[in-house]
Formats: C-alpha cells, structure tokens, sequence
C-alpha cells in the first residue's frame, strides 16, 4: 500500500469526489418556481409597501421541463440579497471584534468558549416581517431544492451563503405538530396542549435538523478544497445515526469511536447501515473521547461534536415552524428536554429571530426539562443562577441528555433569562409514568419527552400553566427508538419502579367461552355506559 | 359483577363517552382561515372561470381568538357543497344498483365480494382542477383541524359527509418525499428517482393513512349510537399498532389478538403501550383469526380487516401528495410494495381521482413489487393474468407482505391492467441487498421498500425505466421498525445468504498508533484521490 500522509500539510490535495463540473447529475432542464405569495381575504391590509423583490429560490435541483426565461429571471433576482453569516464568540460584549468565516474551521472562541453564528441583521432586515412569512409559508409541502427541507425553507436565517448545489439535505423537519387533544383534557384538563414531533423524522431523531447544516457546511468546504477528509464523532446515539445518514447522502467518509463490549450492535445499527467507518476501541467513552480528540488533531476530521454552533442554526429552525404551523400566533409556553443544553437556546434563537425581524411580536416563555438524575442546570436555577456546578449524571432512561456537565451551559442560562424561562426536573419513575400515559392518548414518544411531559405535569399542577394557556412539547426522538424501555415499563420489569400504568398481554385459552368472559369483562369495564 | 348483555341487541344503549354538546373542549373562541389562492406568476392565464366558491374549513379544533364574522361566513359556505359517498361492489357492471351507507357496518357485498367506496363525482366536478389544486395546497404546513393532516386535506375525496369534530387525526401524511440522488446516481446512473417514506410516521407505517379514516367512521359512529364497543384485529405488525394509536386518541376501546408464545412483546410494543387491550391466546395465527370472526359475530366490534374498503380512502391520498409534492407534475413511475395488495390499488385510486377530476391530464405508470417467497400476484402476471392461484407464503423478511393469498387480488389486477403495470419479484438476498445499499446512501429503510428498489433495479437494468423516468419508489414502514434484521445483515449472520454489503465494526486497541493505522488505512480508501 502507498503510504499517504493525511495530516493537514497535504491538504491542498484533497480534492471533493464529486467535482461541480464533472457532474452529469446537475438537472440541466431546471424549471424555477417563483413565489407564490398568498392572497387571503382575512389578512389585514396595511398601506402597500414598496414590493420586496421576490424571494430567490435556486433552480429545483431535479429535473423539470425547460424554462429558460423563468431561470434567467431567477438568476437575476439572485443577486439582489446579500445576507450573510459568521461565526462570533457567544454572548460577546458590543465590542469583541473576533469574528471568522463560516468557511473556517473552528470550534471555540480565542478564550476557548463558544461560538454563535452571527446573522447580518441589517440586510434581513430590509425585509418586513410578512415578507418572511410569505417567502416561508410559499415552500412548504413541494420538492423544490433545497426549500422542501423544513430546515432550508428558512436558507437565508440558516446558512445565507451557501450555494443550494452544496446543501446535503433528506428534506427534513416540517415535522409533525401534534395536538395532543386527549391527553391535555384526560390528565390535564388543558384544552391547547400540543406536541412537535421532532423524532418523527428521517433517522427518527431531532438532531437531522441541526446535521443536514453541519453536513452541507463541510460539503461545501471539502468543495471549496478545504482539509476535510470525514466527519468524526464519539457518540452512541441519536448523533452518530443523524452524522452518518447525511455523509452518507453526500458521500463523505463518517466516523464513529464507540467503546468496545458497552454498546450492543443494535445501538449501533443506523451507523453501520449507513455505511459510517465504526471503531470499536477497547476502552469506555472517555478513552473514545480522547481518542478521537488526538486523532483529530493529526488528522484534518472535522468534529461534528456537541458544542458545534452551526447544528444548532438547523435545531432553531424547528421553533420558526412551530410558529408557522400555527399561523405565526404565538404559543405561551413551550418545553425542552435538556441535557448538553444547546437545543433549548437553538428554539430560543429561532424564536428570537421571528421577533425580531417582524414576524411575531414576543416569544413564548421556555421551560428546559432535566432527568433529575442528571440535572445540573435545574440546581444553578434554584440557587437562584449562583453559582453553576456539574454534577455526576446517573444513569436514566432519558439516555440523551444523561449529562452532568453540559457543554452549552451558557446558552441555556442565556436563553432562559431572556424569555422568562423555568426549569423543572422529572424523576425515573415521574418520566416513565408520564411517558405511558400519554402512550395511553395515542402516541408513542421517547423517555425524554416524559421528562419535558413531567415538567408540564408539574407546572399545570401548581397553577403556572394554565388551563387555556397553548402550550407545546418538544419530542425529540421517535418511541421506536425506545421500545426496550417501553418493553420493560410494561412488562413490570424495572426494580424499584411501581409501572402504574403497565399494560401486559391477557392470557386467555383457545376456546371461545373464554375469550368471550375476558372481552365481555373489559368491554364493560371500557364502555361504562353500556 | 353485573350481567350485561354486550350482543347487537343491546346496542341503541350503547352511547358515545364523549357526545358532542357535554364536552367542553370543543373550541368556544373559534377563527376560521378562509383559503389561500396562490398567486404565481408561473401560472398560465386562462380565461377566467365564474370563480367557484371558497372551499370550506370547519372551524379550527383548537383554540383561536373569537371572529364571529369570519366563522359565520365559514358556516354559509359550509353548505354549498354537496359532496357524498357510499359502499358499492368493487367493480361493479353499471347496471348494479347494490350500494350502502358509509353509515352501516358492512364489510362484503352481498355475493361476498369486495367493497369499493364511490364519490360522486357529479357533485366533485362543479368544481375544476385549479380549484382542486388551490384548496389542497393551501391547506399544507398549518394546523387547521383537520386540514393540517395530508388526509384531512383531501377530505371531500375521502369522507366527505363526515363532520370535522367527529375526526379522529395525529395530523398524518404530509410524509417526506426523498429525492434518493445518490442512490440513483450510484447505482442505476439515474437522476430523478425519489422514494415516498410512508413510513416516517406516527406510528412508523403508511397504515397511519387508513386508520385515521377508519377509527374516524367508527367514532363518528358511536356518536351517532350505532353498536361499536370497540374496534378489534389479529395482526402481528404495523396494523394492530396503527389501530391501537388511533382508538387511543379517540379512547375507543382496541382489542388485538395474538397467538401466545409466537409473538414477543417488542412486536406487541406499540398496542400495548397504547392501551389496547391485547389477548395472548393459546393457539396459531389461524387460531386467533377463526376466534375473532367467531367473537365479532357475537359483540358488536368492529373489525379493522384487512378487507376494509375505508382504509383505502385513506391510502390513496399518498398518490395525490405526490403529485402535490411535485407540482402537480405526474412522475413516470410509481412502485409499491404488494402483499394483501390493497395499498396497490389505492395509489391507483389516487391518481385515477386526480387526471378524471382535472387536477392532471395522464396517470403514472404502476410497478407491484412481491417477495419472491409471496409472490401469487406475480405468478398471475407472468400468466397473462389467465388464472390465478393462491401459493404458501414462505417466510420473508419483508414479513408485512408475507400473504399468499391475498385478500384485495381483484383490487391489484385491476389497478395494474388500468395503469398499463408490471409486477416484479425480490429474492430475500435482493431484497436485503438492495436495502443496504439504499441505508448506504442515506436511508434506513424497511425490507419492504427493499422489495420495491429490487423491482427498480431489474427493470432499470432490462431498460424498462429509463435512466431520466422520474421514478417513485413507495417506502412502507420506517427501517427503526426492522433494526432486527439489519442487525443480523451487518453481522453476517444470515444463513445461506452472503450479506455483500455488510459494514460490521472494526476491532481496535486503545492506543494512538493502532487508531491511527487503521483510520489512515480507511481514509485513503474513501478518499482515493489524496
């Protein structure tokens, strides 16, 4: 074998696999869709603005019947925005002037803290609010590229630079607003209780949201000759199965360090179909970490780890559709698992920007929702914000966010003072219960959304949360992710847990008068009235 | 306990837990949104047509600022339309005048044949393509009950009698429609192949899509005090989780009957977990079914059969999505997985409502794809269609279409002979084969979908479909349903079949140098130009 030095010296060698001009793939009819804004009697009718230059969607990347007056406009009109995007440390003073390209590669401010992608206000700006809602409102539920993606319909607050070719994209978010009618009248006597269904989604998870942004970023530097040979993680989770989907859309190397003999095959089996380069080391997670940060330091890897600012610019998009998917009215509360803390501040950014560029007129306020066997941010909040401390995350059916140390601290604190924000805690058997009952109203969540549930429970109980008040829970993975846990609730089998709401299999004989005495017994018992 | 009498007899008593006008949930402030006619400049400019009337929203279910204008306008219109349906015999001669009631509990015609739900297409004329097209698309990406689901959306074409408060809906449909560039690019040299994931869903099924319409006619009813205690079916899989969900949002009782012994409770997680009531009985699959017909010809509850002719009204709303998702533009190609071979016809359906009503002027051209191991629908095509036999299914992976004599075979025939169709077959190492490299590329996909890429690759190898045919591949369930035997792919633990795609982990020591051999060694193998 040669033997080829991949340290970043040889960088400028690396050249992308699928160079822009030798792809034969690249629609050559292309059809533009200009906007289509709405007409709608009930809007109001202020005095007509000077019309904003119609919104700029690139050609639809599949192939459409020729139009050539229709591109040649769309080009022309592409060149009238100039939006763009940077990376700033994060919450720095109106005087830092550190800043660097979204086309760098970096991960931490020079003082080692955390990055923020900076969008230029003022050019967004230039739009009104109804602009916004209608360039949004007009891409939804077609398969224009890239603005079929829940996530890219809102390109221009996203990653305003980036040229559409380069977007990796499985058409994410626009997920499912589920309004959990029953199970906000029959425990909580709300009648505007809602669930965002961010789980019901392509590798059935919240983070594809925040990955398709990473992914196309790296796509387009590995595009642009940067030194990037793959994308790494040391995750067992919902990261290593959203990173490894996207790259393996775009065709760029995945890694993953996973401890050897920890993790069963079936934690790891959306990696591994996706064709991710999967090291099982000998070591435990922490070896995997250190591993993979002195692999990446020799190796031009980007790390597509947790305190990665430009997932997050994907993850706040999902707070613009909750907007949207009502109306563009505002809820009055919305809930957030949280465990390394960055999506609470990504729906706290996405709501922020609607605000703030004209779209709304407030945010709603935000509870983050701890497991309290890892509950960190939950303690800095009673202390009245303190004094913060890690603490050591025991283990808890909310796998995800069994984090005692959670590395966007700052962001969530941030996020929370500035929309009047709670945090509450859910214990193991809190979660569980919460988790199957509303199993029990017709869905089927993860154990993370019972912690965001518990949180609800207890805010509706003690009268924070009202009756009437529109509240909306953020899931964030589908329940198929979670069956064992389901499995084991129903099955009676967690010790120390009382599974209140456990519901086996009846055992019954193969003949008829027995079926019948068990279903005569239960259907009595379930039509009351009868 | 006492001794109620549960028999049809009994069934006037029987009233609806929840009837209308005692529940306090029903939206006292209600704003209705008038629709939203796009207005592009794309659109040609026909000769104005007298303007029809705006479509009809049913006050929004949740809550919304009072309007009492706009909901008394909403109301006016209400009773414009005059849209209906009712039960006929499947392909009946035109001279047959046997026909139900959506209202009466039917499942066969009186020969015993199968059920076909008939529009009135008179009444869906008055209106043309455009405003067809218009409604639908302005119903897309809100939360408008119960306009927000993709069912919903296409309600007049689907029970168009059916009050909106009697819906029982988890906003279904509206499911992502993939644009599979790298697999088509990779491994068929095609650039326009999308694959409809049915299965990213609520309950991880396209049976989401019939069951909101048959849990709805069976609460709608209940309120109307016909005998349904309940709603009942043998099914192992994604039927008896789709049935559960759904009765659980309604809290309509669900009973599921399992043989004892052969089935885990992972494949019963999803009933259990939504409260249905699930007998383990002490006989085989044909056991339970001849129990359930036995009991249900006794209790009044419904059977969510396969049979069930409302189900596919359901269905076929995919077909119209997508069209809807591609701009009402028609694709070439559409291929469906085939086992009980209803979900064939229903996409038949779709598409047949929308060229006779005038939203698109041709149909796709139709691909059943079968399990080589279930394969009688093929078997009848090779013949010429001269006589069908059922076989004996031999187990397959892709156990949904594991049916050897499928209930909805007239449907199928029909749909392929009207859709100038082909029936394809997948061996289990195709089929397996075909969804590695579809995850390898980005998906996780179910072995069903693995069925229908098997068809796509035989009939784009045999030159059939064309490297530029727009094609769409229908995914069934989502792949986090059949981690099983995804697992069991990757670990090359599949007797007799060589798993060529398999990416199991790679083993490595703990330290540096060794990390570093075998990254390096990868890496210079997925970057072959450094």
């Amino acid at each position: 074998m040669a033997t080829f030095s991949l340290s970043q010296a040889s960088l400028p060698s690396l050249r992308s696999p699928n160079p822009k001009s030798s792809n034969p793939y690249k629609a050559p009819n292309i059809r533009t869709h200009l906007v289509s804004i709405r007409c709608s009697k009930s809007s109001p009718s202020p005095p007509p603005p000077p019309p904003p230059p119609p919104p700029t969607p690139s050609p639809a990347k599949h192939r459409r019947p020729a139009d050539e007056n229709i591109r040649d406009e769309a080009r022309r009109l592409h060149t009238i925005h100039n939006f763009s995007a940077k990376y700033v440390p994060f919450n720095a003073g109106p005087h830092s002037t550190e800043s660097y390209s979204l086309d760098e590669i970096v991960y931490r401010s020079k003082s080692g803290g955390l990055l923020d992608v900076q969008h230029d206000f003022d050019a967004l700006k230039k739009f009104d609010g109804n602009y916004w809602k209608a360039l949004f409102d007009s891409r939804v539920g077609k398969t224009t590229w890239p603005y079929g993606s829940g996530v890219w319909s809102k390109k221009e607050w996203v990653l305003p630079e980036i040229d559409s070719d380069d977007i990796v994209s499985a058409f994410e978010g626009n997920s499912n607003l589920f309004w959990a009618e029953r199970f906000g009248k029959q425990f909580l006597g709300m009648n505007d209780l809602w669930v965002k269904h961010c789980g019901i989604s392509h590798t059935g998870s919240f983070k594809d949201l925040g990955m398709t942004v990473l992914v196309s970023q790296v796509n387009r530097l590995r595009k642009m000759n940067k030194p990037v040979v793959g994308v790494g993680c040391a995750s067992t989770g919902d990261t290593s199965a959203a990173l490894s989907a996207y790259c393996a859309a775009a065709g760029i190397p995945s890694i993953v360090f996973l401890p050897a003999n920890k993790i069963s095959i079936a934690q790891l089996v959306q990696p591994i179909a996706n064709k991710a380069f999967v090291l099982s080391i000998d070591t435990d997670f922490d070896g995997c970490m250190q591993l993979i940060r002195e692999v990446t330091a020799e190796l031009p890897i980007y790390l597509a780890n947790s305190l990665n600012s430009l997932r997050l610019e994907g993850q706040k998009t999902a707070a613009i559709e909750i907007l949207q998917q009502f109306n563009w009215e505002v809820p009055n509360w919305v809930i957030v698992p949280g465990g390394n803390l960055g999506n609470i501040y990504a729906f706290y950014k996405g709501f922020y920007m609607c605000k703030e560029l004209g779209l709304v007129d407030r945010i709603p306020r935000l509870v983050c929702a701890q497991a309290a066997n890892a509950n960190p941010l939950y303690l800095h909040y009673k202390s009245g914000w303190k004094d913060f401390k890690s603490v050591k995350a025991n283990t808890t059916f909310a796998s995800a966010i069994q984090i005692g140390d959670p590395v966007s601290i700052d962001r969530a604190v941030y996020a929370l003072k500035n929309s009047n924000g709670i945090v509450e805690e859910a214990t193991e058997e809190e979660l569980m219960n919460a988790m199957s009952q509303a199993d029990s109203t017709g869905m089927f969540i993860c154990p993370h959304t019972g912690v965001a549930l518990t949180a609800l429970i207890k805010l509706r109980n003690n009268g924070i949360i009202g009756p009437t008040d529109r509240t909306v829970v953020v899931s964030t993975a589908h329940g198929l992710k979670f069956t064992q846990s389901k499995i084991d609730y129903h099955s009676n089998a967690i010790p120390d847990m009382a599974c209140r709401f456990a519901n086996p299999p009846m055992q019954v004989k193969a003949d008829f008068g027995s079926v019948m005495d068990v279903l005569k017994n239960y259907l009595s018992e379930a039509n009351p009235k009868v």
